[in-house]
C-alpha cells in the first residue's frame, strides 16, 4: 500500500457524484473506477495487470481498494463491462474483501468471473445477471448496459444515471459494422443517450493514436479463407481463450474447409463450454473432435484451437514449440496461426514461440501482417464517433498510457468539447461533479498494489530494490563468531555467495577474499571488537571494496556477527 | 563458455573455404563470420548483444572467440563492414586477445570503432584505412569493399575471394535509390561480382518477412518538412548517434527552416565531429549553437539533436523526459521527433520516454508513423533482388532470428537457388566449402559469452539461474553457532533477509519463523547435531516448508552452522 499523504476534500451538501478512477490510467491494464453519489456507490470494473520486468518475481498487480473501504457502507454494486483479465482479474480479492456486493454483469462476463474465481478458490460471489439492455438501480445510481463490440462477447458500455447528470462509460469497444455475430454497437440507444445529455464520458484510449477505423473482425476471415485454402497440413489457430468472435471464425473455416476442430487447454475449453451454452458461439454437431483423436484423420482434415498467442510459457502454443505439449506434436507441414499482436512488454516471448515453431518446420503466420488478427479498440475515427454520438460536457479518457490519453483528449477538443473539461487523470485521482460545477478535488491512493504467493500488498518498493540488486549483482555473506567475553573472532570467517561468480571457478577468488578480509579483522583492536556494529560495517565495506577491485560487481554483502 | 562436447572435422587437404558464423544467427546482435581458408584466416566484422531480461546483471554479451583462438596463427585480419555496435561492439575484447591483428574498414567506421575503444580503455589496436572500391589481400584471401545504403555513412558489403570461389556478405543494407549522400549502392561492382560468379552469399535477413520495399531516406526528409513546417516551439531530434544521414537531414532542415542547430551529449557530438572531418555530413557555417547558447535564441529558431531514441535511461532524452537533463528542459510547445523504432526488447522504456515527454507538455511524434522513421535494412524486394544481382551458388542467411532466416531461405529458392544450398545456421556451424561440395562439418562454440563488471566469461548459466531465483523471491539466512565438542546450540538461529518480504512490517513473520525453527533444532538429538551437513539440510527444509506455507513464496534458503 502506498503511504503518501494524500486529501481529499469533504464532499458538498448538494447532491454530487465523484468519479474515481483507481487503475488503468497512465497504464494498460487494472481497469477500475468509482461512481459515487451522496449516498451510494458503484464500482465499474476490478481488473488486474500483469508485472513488468522491473517488479521481481510479483505475481500480479492489482488496485488499492483503501477509497472503497473507507466508504464499505455506500458500496452497492461491482457493475464489470467485460470478462477481459484486465477488468476481472481483481475481482476475486475485491469479493474477499467486499463479500455482500453483488456483481453485475452479462452471462458471458459472469461465466469468465466465475472460471477465473474457480481457479484462485477465492469464496463465493453473489451475482446478478443482465443482458444489453437491462437497467439496475442502486439507490440513486441506475445503470444501464448497452451492447458495444470488443474482442469478447457480451461486452457492454454503461450509462449511470445519476441526480447530477448522466455518467457515460464506454467500457472497451470497437464499432464494427460487419461483425460476426451480426449485432453492431448499439448506436440507437447511445445516440439517445447523448441526445438526452450526457455529464461526463469515460471512453477507452487504447487506439487514440492510430488515425483511421479499426477493421472489422471480417477481415480477419477473410485472412482465414486465404490460410484455410493454402494450408495442406493441420491448421493450428492461437488467440485469446476469451475471443470468442475469433472461436467462431475458425470454427466457421473448419466448417467450410471440411476440418474437425480439437479445443486444446482448460481455459478454451471452459469458454467454448460457456460461450456455447450462452448461445454467442454456434458449433455444427460432429464438427468437435476431441485432441486425443486427431491422428484418426487425415492432416488436411484438422484444426487446433489452442492459447498462447502472448508466447505465455505454460500455454499450449509455448509448450507445442518447445515438444513439451503431451497431446500434441508440431510436424513440418503443420500451419501455425498466431491470431493476436504481442501485448507490449510480449514481444520477446511472442517472436521466441514463433522462431521455435519455425525450426519445427511449421508455417507461422502471425498477427503483425495486419490481416490475421485486428484490434479490439476503436480507433481515432470510431472515438470521434463515439464523441459526436455521446457528446458529453466533460470527459475522462481511460485505459492508456499517458500518450494515448493525451491524444484521446486533442480528438474531443476537435469535437467541441472544451479544453478545460477534459480530464486526463492519474489512477486516484478524485473528480467531483455537482449542478454547478465539474472539479479534481483530492486524491486517494491509487498506485500499485502487489500480489507475491499468498501476500497481498506486502511486497512493496523496498523488497523490489532488493530483489533488482540481488538479480544484478548476487549477495555475498561474512559469517564470523566471536567470543563475547575475550572479544576474539573464534570461528570464520566463512563466505557464502549466490549469483555473484560461478563457484566451482571461483574457488580461488573466494580464497583471497577469504584471507584479505582474516587480515582486515585482525587489524581490529579488542576494543573494537567488543561493538558488533562497527565490526559489521567493517567487514561489509572490507569485503565489497575487494569484491569491487577484482570484478567491478556490487553484490550486496551481509555480514553476520554471531556472539558466543 | 559453453562446455558442450563439440568435433569439428579435420579440413580437406585440397583448398577449401570454411564460414563460420559465430553470432547474429537466429538472433539481433552480435554480428560476427569467420572466413577461413587451409592457410589464411579473417574475420568480418564483431559486435556485441544488448542483455534481455533473463540475464540478470549482464553488461553485454559478446561472441565465443574459442574458433579463432584454435587457429590463431592464421588469423590475418579483422574486417568490419560498418560501425554499429552488433558489428563493432565487441572489438575491444577481440584486439585484447589478437592484439596484431589489423582492423581493416572505411574511416567513418573506424573512427566509431575508435571512439567505443576510448570509452573502454582496452589498449591499441591497429587500423587498416580502406575506400568503397578497394581491394586488400590477406595470404589466400582478397577482400573487396563494396558501398551499400545503410542507416550509416560508410557501409559496405565484403566480395572475399579465396582459392576455390568468391564468397559475398553484403553486411547490413538497403537499396537506396534516392539516399541522402546522392550515393545508391554501387550496382555495378555488385552486378559484375555476379557475372564473375559466387559461390556463397551471406545476405542480412532483419527484413526477410517485410513485403515490398523498405522506403528511402527521403521519405523522412518529407516528413521533416511537415513537422518543421507545423513546429511553433523547439524541436528536438533524437536518433541514434550513429545515424548519420539523418543527422545530415536534420541540418539541413535546420538551415531550410532557419533554425541553429544543437547537439547534445558526448557521442552525439563525436559522430558530428568525425563525420564532418570525413566529408560524410555538410554543415553550413554558423548553423551549430552550444547547446548553453540556444536561450539567446527565440524557440522557433532552435533544433536540438540528442541520442535516446531506445529510452536508454542515461541517455540525452530519457534524462529530458524526467526532467534530470542539466542543459535542456523540456517546456509545453517543445516538439521531440523519436526517429527509430524500438528495438524489439526496448518498447516499454521507449513508450515511458514518450509518455514523460507528453506529460511535460510536449508534443511527440514518434518512428512508429511510418514516416519519420525508415528501416536501415533490406525489405524483401531488395532481398530479392540481391540474390538476383549475385546470384550465388549457396545462401548463408545472416543478422535474423531463426524466422526471418528461414523467411529469407524461402526467398532464395524463388530466385533459383537450390532448396538443400541455402543454410539456416546456428552460430558455430562450421560450413565447408571445396571445389567439390558444400557441407556443414561440424560445429564449434558459438553461445554466448557474458561481459558482468571486469568478468568475460565467467558468468554462466548456473550465476543466471541464482540470480533469476533471487529476484523471484529473495534470500533468507539462518546462522546458528554450534559447540562442536558438546554438540549443542550456543547462538541463534539469526534469520537475515533480503526481498523476501517488508521487514518493518515483517517483524511478526521473523518471530514466528524462529520460535518454529528453534523447536525444529530442539528436536535434534546430540548425534543429529554432531553431523553439519544433516543439520543443514533440516534447518533448510523446515525454514523453506514453514516460509512456503505463511506466503507461498520459495526465497532461496541458506543455513550457516558455524562450529566453535
Amino acid at each position: 500500500m502506498s503511504t503518501d499523504a494524500l486529501t481529499v476534500a469533504a464532499p458538498p451538501a448538494a447532491p454530487y457524484v465523484r468519479i474515481v478512477p483507481l487503475g488503468g490510467c497512465g497504464e494498460i491494464g487494472r481497469n477500475m473506477t468509482v461512481i459515487e453519489t451522496n449516498d451510494d456507490m458503484v464500482v465499474v470494473d476490478c481488473g488486474l495487470m500483469f508485472p513488468d520486468d522491473e517488479m521481481y518475481g510479483v505475481d500480479i498487480v492489482i488496485n488499492d481498494f483503501t477509497y472503497v473501504r473507507e466508504r464499505a457502507a455506500k458500496l452497492r454494486a461491482l457493475l464489470v463491462t467485460h470478462g477481459h483479465e484486465d477488468h476481472i482479474g481483481g475481482i476475486p480479492y475485491f469479493t474477499k474483501e467486499f463479500r455482500d456486493t453483488p456483481i453485475v454483469a452479462t452471462p458471458l462476463t459472469i461465466a469468465l468471473i466465475k472460471a477465473k474465481s474457480r481457479e484462485q478458490h477465492l469464496g463465493e460471489a453473489e451475482f446478478t445477471q443482465v443482458q444489453p439492455g437491462s437497467r439496475v438501480r442502486y439507490g440513486a445510481i441506475e445503470a444501464e448496459f448497452i451492447h458495444v463490440n470488443h474482442s469478447v462477447a457480451g461486452a457492454c458500455a454503461l450509462a449511470l444515471r445519476t441526480p447530477v447528470g448522466t455518467i457515460f462509460h464506454t467500457g472497451d469497444f470497437k464499432f464494427d459494422q460487419t461483425p460476426i455475430d451480426a449485432k453492431p454497437a448499439d448506436f440507437a440507444r447511445i445516440a439517445r443517450i447523448g441526445d438526452e445529455g450526457v455529464l461526463c464520458m469515460l471512453s477507452d484510449s487504447t487506439n487514440a493514436e492510430r488515425p483511421g477505423h479499426t477493421l472489422s473482425e471480417r477481415i480477419v476471415g477473410e485472412a482465414f479463407t486465404a490460410i484455410f485454402s493454402r494450408a495442406k497440413g493441420r491448421i493450428v489457430v492461437a488467440s485469446f481463450a476469451s475471443n470468442v468472435p475469433r472461436i467462431q471464425q475458425t470454427v466457421d473455416h473448419a466448417v467450410r474447409f471440411n476440418r474437425k476442430i480439437a479445443f486444446l487447454g482448460r481455459s478454451m475449453r471452459n469458454v467454448v463450454h460457456f460461450a456455447g451454452e450462452l448461445g454467442h458461439l454456434r458449433i455444427p454437431p460432429d464438427t468437435v473432435v476431441k485432441i486425443e483423436d486427431i491422428d484418426n484423420y487425415p492432416p488436411e482434415q484438422i484444426v487446433v484451437m489452442t492459447t498462447g498467442s502472448q508466447g505465455e510459457p505454460m500455454s499450449g502454443l509455448a509448450r507445442m514449440s518447445v515438444r513439451d505439449h503431451g497431446k500434441f506434436k508440431i510436424v513440418p507441414g503443420d500451419t501455425v496461426v498466431v491470431s493476436a499482436t504481442p501485448i507490449p512488454g510480449n514481444e520477446k516471448s511472442v517472436h521466441k514461440t514463433i522462431n521455435n515453431l519455425c525450426k519445427l518446420g511449421a508455417i507461422v503466420i502471425h498477427g503483425t501482417d495486419g490481416r490475421s488478427h485486428v484490434s479490439g479498440h476503436a480507433s481515432q475515427e470510431e472515438l470521434l464517433l463515439m464523441l459526436n454520438l455521446v457528446r458529453p460536457e466533460f470527459l475522462v479518457p481511460v485505459h492508456g498510457e499517458y500518450r494515448m490519453l493525451d491524444a484521446h483528449k486533442q480528438l474531443a477538443v476537435r469535437t467541441g468539447v472544451e479544453r478545460e473539461n477534459v480530464f486526463v487523470v492519474e489512477n486516484g485521482d478524485v473528480l467531483e461533479f455537482t449542478h454547478d460545477y465539474g472539479d479534481k478535488v483530492g486524491k486517494t491512493y491509487g498506485g500499485h498494489v502487489f500480489v507475491d504467493g499468498s501476500g497481498i500488498g506486502d511486497v512493496g518498493e523496498a523488497v523490489l530494490r532488493d530483489r533488482k540488486a540481488l538479480s544484478n549483482d548476487g549477495i555475498m555473506m561474512v559469517v564470523i563468531a566471536i567470543d563475547g567475553e575475550e572479544a576474539r573472532v573464534i570461528a570464520g570467517p566463512d563466505l557464502i555467495s549466490r549469483g555473484v561468480f560461478y563457484l566451482p571457478e571461483a574457488g580461488g577468488v573466494i580464497d583471497e577474499l577469504r584471507t584479505e578480509l582474516r587480515a582486515a579483522i585482525d587489524g581490529l583492536s579488542v576494543d573494537a571488537l567488543r561493538d558488533v556494529d562497527a565490526v559489521k560495517e567493517h567487514i561489509r565495506s572490507a569485503l565489497a571494496g575487494a569484491i569491487h577491485a577484482r570484478t567491478k560487481r556490487r553484490p550486496i554483502v551481509i555480514p553476520v556477527v554471531m556472539e558466543v
